[in-house]
C-alpha cells in the first residue's frame, strides 16, 4: 500500500478522489488537508463519504506535516495559482505529484499573464510537468514525477477532435467548440452564478471568448497537428451536477475526401485500445459516464453544409479531473492504468 | 368579445394557449378539441388550467360542431401533416387561422418530400400562408386570414441573425446553430427518450443533420439577406422544462469592420421599438424569459478568431410557439399586439 | 393609480412582487430598495424583469427618501427583525403597509424569543397588525393599515386544517404536518445548503421540532379551532424552484363519523366561493399551482389506521407570499380582490 | 466464477445489477433476458454499459436455454407477479434465486388478493422464499435457495424503524411513515406520469391508503415487534433520478422515557457493526447515499409534541433493489457481504 496525500480535499475534485480512492486496493489515504475545514470530520463535510473514513479529518497544509514522511504520491486540488507556490518544495517531500489546477497545464509561460491574469511562480517547472492526458501522452506519464492533469472541458474537446487532427482529416482554423458542462465544474463553495435557483431550468452561455481553457485545447491540438490550431471555445452552465458535452464543428482539410465512415474509422483506430474511451455512432449522452472514467465520443460528415461535428461525453469530476488524476498516478506508479475506475457509468 | 376554438387543446401547445387566453380581454375559448381525450374535462388532464376553466371539456374535431357557427378564430395544435387535412375546408368556417405546426411555414412545396417525408396536400395554400414572426412580417400577418406559427428554434435562430444578415455584416454561408432546448418542445405524450430518468442530468445533441427546423431557419435568413443562406442547425436535449437558447457561429461579411458595438447596435436598431425583443449586452439567460413573450438577444465579435456570435434565448411555449401565436391572433384581429402577453419572465 | 413602494426589493418576494405589479392596472411601483444592489438596475440583476422595469434602480432605504411623500402603499421585504425597526415610523409616511416577514405575524410576543431568539422591538404594535390570509381574516384585512402576510408553509398548513378544525373534524393535538417545499423558500443568497450542486437529487428534512412557522401554524389553528391546536412541523427541501406541498395527519374528533366525503365537503364548503382556493379530489401537485396565486386543497379519511390526511399544494413565492401580499393590498386598497393575480398556473 | 443470470436485465434494477456485477470478481454474468428488447444490444439500450459489456445482448426468456445448465444464480427483474411464474421450475435450473420483484415478499397468502388483486399462483413456496433484508434474517438469507428482495420504500422505512421497535421504544400503532422518492421507482418504460414535464418542478402524494408497499412494512415491523404494527404509509414523487426518504412518526412506548440519546443509542446497538448501516445524528440526505449501498438513519424525540421521529435514506435502485439484491447472493454464496458493493455516495 502506497501512502497518499490529497490537498484540498474539501472541493468537489478532491472528494471524487477520496471516493474513488475507497475502493483503490493500492493507494491509502493517509492525509486530506483543507484550510477552510481544518479540524473538521471529512464526514461531516461530506456524508457521502462518511462511511468510508469514518475518522479522516482535515488537516491543515503545513509541508512541516510528519505524515509527509510516509506520503509517496500527492493530489493537489487547489485553486489557480495556489500549487505553482507549493510544488517546488513539495518535489523533495513527495515521490510523485499530480496537479489538478491548471498551474503546470500550459507549456508557454507566456499564456498565462493573457489567460490567467498573472505571471507563473515558477516557469522552470512547466517543463518538467507532464500533462496528464494518457491518450496522449501515456509514455511520458510513466516516466514523470509531476503531471498537471488536464482541464476537463479540455478533455472532452481534446479527445473529439485530436484524432481527427492527427489524421490530417480538419482545417487546423476556424474550429468552433460549444460546450455544455454541468455545475460542480463550478466548485463546491457557494456563490451567486450557483445557486440552485439561479441554475435550475437555465441553460446560459458563459466566459465568451475568454475561458481558460481555450489555451489549453489549443495547445493540444497544436501538438497533435503539428501546425497551430485555433479553436473558438463556448462553454454553457446546464442544470445538472455533472457531465460535460462538447460538440465541435471544424471543415475538413482541402483536399480530403470527408465521410463519416471515414471519421469514425479514424476513432476507432484511436481509442479501441483505449480502456476509458469509447468510439459510438451513437449521439453521446453525459449521463452514459455518470460517475465512471469513460469518454464516449462520436464523429459525423454533413455533406449538405461541409462541416465536420465530433462530440464527446465525459464526467467532469471524474474523466474530467479525478478520475483521469488516479489514472495517471496509477501509470505513474507502475499499476494497471485501470485500478479502481469504473468504466460503467451510474444510470439513471 | 371573440369566440376562439383551440384545435388539438391536449397538447402543451394548446394548453399553453389555454393558460394566455384565461388572460385576454377580447378572446374567449368556446371549444377545446381533443381527440384522445374527448369527454374528459381540461382541468383533469390540467390541473393547473382548473381554477380558469372548471367546465370546459374535449370535444372531438368536427367541422359539423355546431360551435364553428360562433367562432371567428382558430388556432390549430396538431401533429405534422393532421393542419394541412382541415385548413382547406375550416378556412370557409372561422374566419382567421393560426396554425402551430410546420403544415404551411415552408413557401417552397418541394421542401417538404425532403424534410418532412411526404409531399404537401395543398401546396397551393402555401402562398397564402404568411409565416408568424411579426418582427419580420408584422405588415403581412395584419392581413392574413391564416398564419403559420414558427417553430420554436426558428425563431429564436432568425431573432439572433437576422438583423445581422439584413445588415449585410455576415458571411451568408458556413453559419452554424448550436441549440439547447427544454424537453416541452417534444410534446406531451410519454416517450423513451422523454422520460424524467432519460432526461435528467443529461445533456444530448439530437436530430443531427437533419432536424426540421433546419430549412424553415435558412428560408427565413434567406428572405432577409436576400441573397441564400445556409446554417448547419444541431439541438440539443436541456434537462429542464422550457427555454431554448440559440447559441449562433457566423463568419463577419467580406470587406466589413466588424465589432461587438457595431453588431449591438444593428441588434438595437431592429428591436428597440419590438415590444417584445430585448436586446442585451448581457449573455442571454432562458430563465429569464420564463412564461413570457420576450426574447432576449446579444451579438458579439472576437477579434482572436475571427467569428461572429449571437445568441438568443426565449421559452419555447411562449415566444416559441403559443405566445407569437397569440400576437399574430391580436395583429389579425386589430388588437393591440401585446394583449394578454407577459414580457416578465417567472423567476427563480 | 396609486404608487407602491417595495422595501427589498433584490430578493425573490420582492422580485416576485416587482413581476405581478407589472401587470397591476392600479398600482405603481414608484421606489424599489435594495442596501446591497443600492445604485444597480433591477435589470441586471434581474434580467427577466428588464422588459418591464428598463430604468428602475436599486435605492438604499430611507424615511427621508422624498419618494415616500407619494407612496401609498408600501411592502416589506426585509429579513427578519428588520421590518420591527421601521415600521413603527414608516406607518407615518405610507397608509397602508403589508409586511412579509414574520416580524408581526405572531401575536402573543411571548413567542419571539422562544422561536426566534430574542424579543420583539415594539410589541405595542402586534396588535395593530391584521394577519394577512384573506381567506379567514378578509373582513379584517380590509379595514387594516398593517398587515403580515403569512409564511409560506403556513398558507398551505392552514388551507388545507383549518376548515377541517373550525368543523370540529379533528382532534387539535397529535397532528403532524410534513411538508416539502422548493429553494427559492430560502431566498436569494448563495448559501452553502442552497448550491446548486447541494439541492439537486438530493431530499433532506430540515429545522427539526424548530422551525420558525411552527407557532404560526398553531396560532392560526388555535384561532379557527377555538381550543389549542399543538403541530409537529417538519419541512423537508426538494430540488425545485418553486412549491410548497403539505401533507398533514391528524385524528378525527372524537365522537365524528369520519369519512373522505364528509371531509372533501368541509373544504368545498370552506373554498368553493373563494377565488384562489380550489378544493379538489384530487391528489395536489405543487406544479400545477406554478406562478399563479391558487392553492389546491384535498383531504381523505383512511377506515383501515383511522388517519385523516389533509393535503395543500401552492407557490411559496405567489400565494405563499408575493401573491397573497397583493391579494391584501387589494382587500386593503378596495380594489378587486382578484386583480393582476393569476390563478392558472405555469404548466409544465 | 459463478455464473449469474438476470431475468428482466432491461428495466432499470436489472440495469443497476448489470452496472454492480461489472465490477465483482466471483459473479460473470452469462445471460440477460429481456423480451421487450430480444436480440438487440445491451450497449444500445444503455450505452452507460457499454464499455463492460461491449457484446451482451438481451436474450428472450426460456427454461430451455441452455445457457441455464451454466448458472447458477438467477436474479428475477420482473413485473409483479411473473416471478411466481417461473420460480417453481426455475428452482430445478439454477441454485440461488434472487427475486426482486414482491412475489415472494408477503408470507401472508391472504394479503395478495387485498393489495395486489390477485391469488398468489404458488403459495405454498411463500414459506420457503426468506426476505431479504439482511440487517434483520441474515442467517436465514444465508441458508436460503430463494430470497425475496425487499421493496425500496420497505427497506428505508424498517431500517429507521425496526430497532426501536424491537426496543420496546414504540408504540406499535398509529405510526406514520411520509416518505418521498425519485423516479426511477416507477420503472422504465415511459408513462404520462413519468415524463420530464410532468414530474420536473414538481411534488406530489401518490398512491394514497394503497400502496402495495404498506403490508411489507407491516409485516417486517411486526415481526421484529413481535405484536402487530400498523403504518400509515405515503409516498411522494420527487423530482430526482434516485433515492428514498422516509420520515416516520411515531408515539413512544407507554412508561418508556424517550429521548433522542437513547432513541440513538438503540440505532447506535443495532447498526455500528453492519456495513451498510449508517446511524447519525445528522438529517440523512438520499443524495448521500447515490450509487452505493448504504441507508443512513436517524432518530430523534420532541418533547413539546411528543413525537418519535426516525428517519431513513438510501438509493431505491441500490440499498433499496438491486444492491441489496447482490448483497443477499454473496449471503448465499457464501462470499463476503460486501464484495461490489460500494458504501460511498456519488456526490454531488
Amino acid at each position: 500500500m502506497l501512502s497518499v496525500a490529497v490537498v484540498g480535499a474539501s472541493g468537489y475534485t478532491g472528494a471524487e478522489l477520496l471516493r474513488l480512492l475507497a475502493a483503490h486496493p493500492e493507494f491509502r489515504v493517509a492525509l486530506a488537508t483543507g484550510e477552510s475545514q481544518a479540524g473538521s470530520a471529512v464526514a461531516e463535510l461530506y456524508p457521502s463519504l462518511a462511511p468510508a473514513y469514518p475518522d479522516l479529518t482535515y488537516s491543515p497544509f503545513s509541508l512541516d506535516d510528519p505524515t509527509f514522511d510516509l506520503v509517496e504520491l500527492g493530489f493537489l486540488c487547489l485553486p489557480h495559482g495556489a500549487s505553482q507556490a507549493i510544488v517546488p518544495e513539495l518535489r523533495d517531500r513527495v515521490r510523485w505529484i499530480v496537479d489538478l489546477a491548471a498551474d503546470f497545464r500550459l507549456k508557454d509561460a507566456g499564456l498565462y499573464p493573457k489567460w490567467y491574469g498573472e505571471d507563473h511562480a515558477c516557469p522552470e517547472l512547466l517543463g518538467d510537468a507532464v500533462y496528464g492526458l494518457p491518450e496522449l501522452f501515456r509514455a511520458q506519464i510513466k516516466q514523470a514525477d509531476v503531471v498537471a492533469a488536464p482541464g476537463c472541458y479540455v478533455t472532452a474537446s481534446t479527445l473529439a477532435l485530436a484524432p481527427l487532427l492527427a489524421a490530417g482529416a480538419l482545417e487546423p482554423t476556424g474550429i468552433v467548440v460549444d460546450a455544455a458542462g454541468g455545475v460542480s465544474g463550478a466548485g463546491r463553495p457557494a456563490k451567486a452564478t450557483t445557486t440552485f435557483c439561479t441554475v435550475d431550468e437555465d441553460f446560459t452561455a458563459y466566459g465568451l471568448f475568454d475561458h481558460r481553457h481555450t489555451p489549453e485545447i489549443e495547445q493540444n491540438l497544436t501538438a497533435v497537428a503539428s501546425q497551430p490550431v485555433q479553436v473558438l471555445f463556448t462553454p454553457h452552465l446546464a442544470p445538472m451536477n455533472r457531465g460535460i458535452l462538447a460538440t465541435c464543428y471544424a471543415r475538413p482539410a482541402a483536399g480530403s475526401n470527408p465521410s463519416t465512415d471515414g471519421l469514425l474509422a479514424v476513432l476507432h483506430d484511436a481509442y479501441d485500445t483505449e480502456p476509458f474511451v469509447l468510439a459510438t455512432e451513437r449521439s453521446p449522452s453525459t449521463k452514459a459516464t455518470l460517475g465512471s472514467n469513460a469518454a464516449h465520443v462520436t464523429a459525423r460528415f454533413d455533406p449538405r453544409t461541409g462541416w465536420v461535428m465530433a462530440i464527446a461525453a465525459l464526467d467532469n469530476l471524474v474523466k474530467g479531473a479525478s478520475g483521469q488524476a488516479v489514472q495517471c498516478a496509477n501509470l505513474m506508479a507502475g499499476l494497471d492504468e485501470t485500478t479502481a475506475l469504473p468504466t460503467v457509468g451510474l444510470y439513471p
